[in-house]
């Protein structure tokens, strides 16, 4: 049985999912913040190359993460390329986790996982708002207070939320046939869990169809296959190679099952 | 109202600002010296890839970061071509909060721009000192010492230190008419302060007379720009495109304006 | 005198020396069981681009780092591509520090420079192991039992385990003639301790040979030259340049010494 968010205590961590990147001064100006209104709390990075710009694409991979993050914590998650426009800053109280960042789909797929969720649009605004850096200046100041225990500063939204037709994301598919992310080795994760499709399902991607294998030992080096990530996606690989140059494949590319 | 260094209060948090890079062992290093000799003082990395071997360079960007570092911290700043030569270690205060490194100018604009600013040389030793990684044996163990409330070990510089001709960086101008940092995107920070300059002004860069906007999304995508950045500087951005490879445009390139 | 380890102590710090690189969400994943489980115990990535799949120069370099890992500390090292296989799960006392790692000789060199060293085998599993992950799903877990003062979930050795001719790594040498780490500036560690040659012999390498000088600055921009570097083992190095580009070095090489 999960539990809600715990208003009045402090947060066990602090998880950030971003597409910041670790280079340059974005992530410790953001953990800079955290250390001052929110000292104690440990933080954490999830990951800081979640796929660029595209909320659809970073969406699906949350969601595979979320299971694993703790009842207790309270994740950022900026993948936001809407900064400066009137997209509205968001904070979801799913299964016992805080999820705070922009209202542009991101927690939609994760949102529709969870047995209970709640969101409430931010008001509160700093009194200085950079205009290309809302991690910094709200996403982090509004995590920070949830954090010590803090209600979200704005209103709740009406319990049909979740549901309602208009909400951002409304329009995505359970599963999301589409590369999400590719990692330094060039394995290609998808918008697909692995418990959606079974093993003796190819899968379609680069021109290529891909066979199913349990581990990376069980196929002959250099070949393509597809397998049950750690993370509950199914993910295209090559034993000692990168399915990525092998198949030419790159975060947004259609995939499909047959 | 700046307050000063407290001298026997332990800081709220150590910050990073080196040219190490995260690979490899030396971060680590770093921060192994820390837990063990500052323990329960949070250490977080401000940015790891500052210009590499270019203390000019760097001593704009961490004068341009150093107003989002609170008071009650302490700074480990090391951006060091001179490491194993004689160039001095140094502690400088500087308005409530301590920055550790090379006397070589990387602190000379930050203190510029600081109502209080006194210095210290760093005349401690430790019994074992590389040649080639001071910020493991010397910087990083002073910085512990400060964080632990105690005072530099070494001498403080006679009060007209600060303007004095033969100090390091003396000659260097208020504003830097060059690149000081490039991301991941290609978007290049330079060395003005947004201030310095108006909206109605160009700069040149890279042959390219750059106009001003607000946003990325007030410039159609491809077109060069610059704006007023999250750390106060003018940064040249392209939408959804890199300025660094339009302009070709690389760190300590000179620029102007028009 | 070396201590123990500590049984009934909570850890000093955590530290992580893996191949996992800082991309994706591995990294933390992992931090996410050490916060959860270990709360308290600050976690210090030590380095993330360990010699990928190479146990051998993962070996050697560990080794290198071991005497700054303070007593009292735990160290996670996962470099393990035998992921999945039947290779042992084991954890290591060696000299006051818990090692927790793949069985598969990555702690040979370290153990065998210990003065004191007791290993056991883990034979503890977590309810759920993916077959991809086993630094998150067994060896973090067991990891954070030890950081608060477990003892290891398994069975200890023989005391001739040091020694046995079946033990994974025990037909390596003492110095490994090889690059076994290549930093991002293009210096090439070796796996031979620079105690262990003199100032007056060479490497040689890449068809190259290297004489010895103690600084960078004690050789003209772009002559490839070792040196002894902050770790103590024997590093190709290149003033401004980059000596696995000029002498075309890749982790692995053999090298000799003349």
């Amino acid at each position: 049985m999960r539990r809600s968010v715990r208003i009045g205590t402090v947060a066990d961590m602090i998880l950030l999912f971003t597409d910041f990147g670790y280079d340059g001064p974005y992530v410790g100006q953001l953990k800079t913040v955290f250390a001052a209104t929110a000292p104690g709390v440990p933080v954490i990075d999830l990951m800081h190359d979640a796929p660029a710009h595209d909320p659809v694409a970073a969406a699906y991979l949350l969601a595979a993460l979320a299971p694993e993050i703790p009842e207790g914590a309270v994740c950022l998650a900026v993948v936001d390329p809407g900064v400066g426009s009137d997209r509205l800053p968001v904070a979801l109280a799913a299964d016992g986790r805080w999820f705070v960042g922009p209202d542009n789909g991101l927690f939609e797929i994760l949102q529709r996982r969870s047995e209970s969720a709640q969101k409430w649009i931010i008001s509160w605004r700093p009194e200085r708002l950079s205009r290309s850096f809302h991690g910094r200046d709200l996403f982090g100041p509004v995590a920070a207070r949830l954090a010590r225990g803090e209600t979200p500063p704005g209103e709740r939204c009406p319990d049909d939320w979740r549901t309602h037709p208009a909400r951002p994301g409304a329009a995505w598919p359970e599963e999301h046939n589409a590369i999400v992310y590719i990692d330094r080795f060039g394995n290609a994760m998808t918008g697909l869990r692995s418990v959606s499709i079974s093993g003796s399902q190819f899968i379609i991607a680069g021109g290529a169809r891909i066979p199913h294998a349990a581990v990376f030992s069980e196929v002959p080096p250099g070949r393509v296959f597809w397998y049950a990530n750690s993370c509950g996606l199914a993910e295209i690989a090559v034993n000692r190679g990168s399915a990525a140059a092998l198949c030419e494949l790159n975060i947004g590319d259609a995939i499909a099952v047959a």
